[in-house]
């Protein structure tokens, strides 16, 4: 038996305890929880089928009241002594995709990125379109290539066609990006023809991740009229491997920005509540920028309140993501896009200077953000590396 | 033992033989293929648990060589004697969505749609977009919302603005509207960072249905800048239950339309094909639209290479379909917002005007393809039944 060695000052205590899927090599993957820089395997600890399983996804589909009562299990757990079968250093695990990923929605829910990017792509317009402050605007992205953190990330090619070209090549992306984001995965679906309320949020979303919505800007700017961001997106995103209940988030919880105009009925929340998490995104491991969470002008259940608004269903898995997590000041800004104003003002990275990103370039995402009693929770890290443009894909 | 009676003039003869998935009362859904009026379990015929499944998926997933040996000894099953417990009468099976639909995307290859819309949303424009004959135009749709033909279509609720109104209001769909398309299976998946050649359409793909892909045009209209369709087509895309083997729709090819300007390599084909569909639109029982599919003008292994030109994955049950199928006649548009020329040019249906769709309608798409030796197969159909919005969703 093991008691779990966890620093006081740990982002990964007992007021965290985020699961993931994770394998040590000869094993199959399966659901642990972190605990300081230890991996707890749930199937090993409970007997439990449900954790044996390579997805989150039959777990999450018990429901709200069984992740109450495993969360409660879990801290007895690990506030006891663990079988030391079932305790791993997380230095020595892979960690998987944690979800089966059904479908992945894209929203655009920072007015300061939004309107950065409408003066970048729509300099002669009003930055915001019409719709704007009345929905939270959004998109289906590609669900089959969410990745898992520490997956390479190939350049991407397609069609571009620079200014002043009269037709488009193809070839590699020539402006490649990031969008550092805040993903929440669906934990029980809803039936069809019936709308999921603000208020059901708390109870059907499981948790929280980080992602990295890699963006081709060159090949989004030409194929994006009329019917949005495809190939310029669907290449990867990646995800986290720690999925943060929406249980550890309490203390998170901060009023959004004020929504003015009132939003309509099936938007509406008492008080909209967004979270208070600190993102850092890190360019070959120097910090460029501080993406807060808190600034977001939609709240996460108007988000899931939206998409289900004409009756469509959720499902177990679905992921679904915040947009661009931008705030008002320059460092805040959470795409390179943005950071360097569409390449105008490189970013001094070490000895260098960059705009987009390079062969070979390394881009980590991590937050934080309020635990109980002036503490913190942290969410791991997204990373990704950037790997030339395959010679079949010029 | 049965000789399954095939009339000469079936659409479902031996040189169609579509796969689908049924079940009677009490038994699992699985996998069978139609004959005539007759339904063959091929679970019961073969012994096989890979057709004992509630989707074509694990079938699908044997790939392209697996599909030609089982064609095969399916066409001499039903030539010859069926063990009785393999036949069901057609009309006394319920069909089921036949794929776990992996990713849904929903192509703009019809010259002539895009137009019409073209000029009924932006009449001061040129009706195409400059990048639309460089590239198919698509986006993502909500593959968890993809729907078995049958199934009811709750008229969805959503935010839109009408002309001359300053502010959106929340409420059922006025404008409530149908797409008539092609949808194509992908059978087996590709690669991360990898692209597939147009000429592996062939042995990449599947199958094709024929897809509704409904949509509340008040709702897209006013969601849809700058990220694309969203709530305004998730609600639901019905397909109809037979997936016609690609390799049934030999006689069916034909070229495309001219390409001009000639697409950039990774699109071009010795022969760009499409295929001689001829869909047929029923507006409660009478035909209002006759869709030629030979009028598309991206061909369905453009598409295909183009999803995945910037080396994202396809997976086994990826459904694309070609977007709405319009020819250059008035006739031939296969969607009422281009029927009625945005409402403004009723249709008659019995002793009424219609416009858009009303509660209790019903639509329902049919289509045949040129067969061997001037026979014609047949693709079933795809139907829904609109039903009140939801007291809920108001």
């Amino acid at each position: 038996m093991t008691a779990i060695d966890i620093p006081e000052d740990s982002l990964f205590g007992l007021a965290n305890l985020p699961y993931g899927v994770f394998s040590e090599p000869g094993t199959a993957p399966r659901v642990g929880v972190r605990v300081g820089e230890s991996v707890v395997d749930l199937a090993a600890a409970f007997g439990d089928e449900v954790f044996a399983q390579p997805t989150l996804n039959p777990f999450m589909a018990q429901g709200y009241d069984r992740w109450v009562q495993v969360r409660r299990q879990v801290t007895e757990l690990v506030s006891g002594e663990v079988p030391d079968a079932a305790v791993h250093p997380v230095a020595e695990v892979t960690m998987h995709l944690p979800i089966d990923v059904a479908d992945y929605v894209d929203f655009y829910a920072s007015e300061h990125h939004a309107s950065n990017l409408g003066r970048l792509f729509r300099p002669n317009a009003p930055p915001l379109q019409p719709n704007w402050k009345h929905l939270p605007v959004g998109y289906h992205g590609r669900s089959g290539t969410v990745v898992v953190s520490g997956t390479d990330i190939v350049r991407p090619s397609g069609q571009r066609r620079a200014p002043g070209e009269d037709v488009p090549t193809f070839g590699p992306c020539r402006r490649l990006d990031i969008e550092a984001e805040l993903g929440f995965i669906v934990g029980t679906g809803s039936e069809r023809g019936t709308r999921v309320p603000v208020a059901d949020f708390a109870t059907r979303v499981f948790g929280a991740v980080l992602v990295n919505d890699w963006s081709a800007r060159d090949i989004q700017a030409w194929e994006y009229v009329p019917l949005g961001p495809f190939l310029g997106k669907s290449f990867a995103t990646s995800i986290s491997p720690w999925v943060v209940p929406l249980l550890a988030l309490g203390p998170a919880r901060v009023p959004t920005p004020v929504q003015d105009p009132q939003p309509l009925p099936y938007l509406r929340e008492c008080e909209p509540w967004g979270l208070d998490v600190d993102l850092a995104v890190f360019w070959n491991g120097q910090q460029v920028a501080r993406p807060p969470y808190r600034e977001m002008y939609w709240s996460p259940a108007q988000l899931l309140a939206h998409l289900t608004a004409n009756g469509a269903t959720c499902r177990t898995g679905d992921l679904y993501a915040s947009g661009t997590i931008s705030g008002p000041a320059k460092h805040e800004r959470g795409a390179f896009i943005e950071l360097t104003w569409g390449g105008e003002e490189p970013v001094r990275i070490g000895d260098e200077y960059r705009t987009f990103l390079l062969d070979g370039d390394e881009v980590t995402i991590t937050a934080t953000a309020p635990g109980p009693n002036g503490t913190r929770i942290g969410f791991g890290e997204v990373t990704g590396r950037i790997r030339p443009a395959g010679v079949d894909l010029e």
